[in-house]
């Protein structure tokens, strides 16, 4: 991930106030991947692409013994260092394609809405199975390949004629490979792997699928953010739980 | 599977006719299945929803010890008794929902676009799991979710001004369940579910997910018949190999 996204300034400032307000994260994507955490006490997790912290934080405020956030932004690390720090955390900057300049073992690898950026998604496979003791869990979220599919960024939803969402129209999905859009800025990169690529990498590399997971809101979700109804049509998220 | 869909007479002639032509299955889905087949010298293979029985007299020729080709459908299982007997092959009518009657043990289970008109999918993995000998395996293809996801079942593509195949619209992939819609007759019933579903399930019996497989077409399929370029826009099938 040669990018500095979260470094562009105008970006670092509208991210910023989209996690402020009421967002897919906290209702869709946390709630569901919190469901899938394995027993924390007294584990070492490596928290991949640890933004703010604030997954690093719950991690270690639910019971693991140490846990190392790595980030790419310095911006990200700052808020993270001021906001989100923990005397059993520690936050580096560091690349997820930097992984093999690790050495030390984790009970768990937690990641939350990095992997689509990440460009060699089996090396990144390979040096996670690595870095786990036996027995140890990856547990991810990503963009749903749904979501990166288009070649263009363009995937979009269809309104009924009543102005509700109707539908969702994408394309590419079989082909593979970097996708340049617009979210906030222009030339965000990320990669599309369809679900079948992304799957059967983790298993070629030792992984045992646990679960996999397309989030569906709750009830309270949707009462707070009722777009979130319109995981209903197609999914914004996938979450791989898997076990070496 | 309580329809009987196969043994329609107007949806038996129509894909009759289908089958005898230039097709997705011998061009896409079955290339991709043979590739993902297990060693099949000595042994014992089950084959759900044989339909014709081209699948069961091609794993028996491939060194199959034996094969039990089960179907619903009479029609179909005439068809295979006359056209794909083989001295290995033993053709049963038996619904895959009643699997339980079944007690020999198996070192494959193969099926070819057959799960999608099951209703209780745990229940079948669960058959399924009991009905495999220990490192057996489950290689299996059915539609794929984005496929079987629109509720009316009438996801579909969208031309360019071209007259090209631009993108494919769908939607209610998040709503699991029955589908009724039209395949050469009204009222085909087949049951969607979710990618997740489907993985989490399997893994979950026990299963381990070994390869999953959203197949796209090789270039002698697509000079053989065009269409399948639109592979690229969104898969049609989804296989899966799985092991006890």
């Amino acid at each position: 991930m040669s990018q500095k996204l979260f470094d562009n300034e105008i970006f670092f400032a509208a991210y910023r106030k989209l996690r402020s307000e009421k967002n897919y994260n906290d209702l869709l994507e946390q709630p569901a991947m919190r469901r899938l955490l394995p027993g924390l006490k007294g584990k070492a997790v490596l928290d991949l692409g640890c933004g703010y912290g604030c997954g690093s934080l719950f991690l270690a405020q639910s019971g693991a013994k140490r846990v190392l956030g790595i980030d790419l932004s310095e911006k990200m690390l700052d808020v993270a260092q001021k906001d989100f720090c923990h005397p059993l955390v520690e936050y580096r900057r560091m690349d997820m394609e930097d992984l093999s300049q690790l050495t030390e073992a984790f009970d768990l690898v937690y990641s939350s809405l990095a992997f689509h950026y990440v460009e060699d998604f089996l090396k990144l496979a390979k040096d996670i199975y690595r870095l786990l003791k036996s027995g140890g869990v990856l547990l991810f979220s990503q963009e749903h390949p749904i979501v990166t599919a288009t070649m263009n960024c363009k995937g979009h939803y269809n309104l009924s004629q009543d102005g509700e969402y109707a539908s969702y129209t994408f394309s590419d999905y079989g082909r593979g490979g970097k996708r340049i859009g617009h979210w906030f800025i222009d030339g965000v990169e990320n990669y599309h792997r369809p679900m079948g690529e992304i799957v059967t990498t983790l298993s070629q590399t030792g992984f045992r699928i646990e679960a996999l997971v397309e989030p569906l809101p709750e009830p309270w979700a949707v009462s707070e953010k009722p777009d979130l109804a319109k995981e209903y049509i197609k999914p914004t998220f996938l979450i791989i739980k898997a076990a070496k």
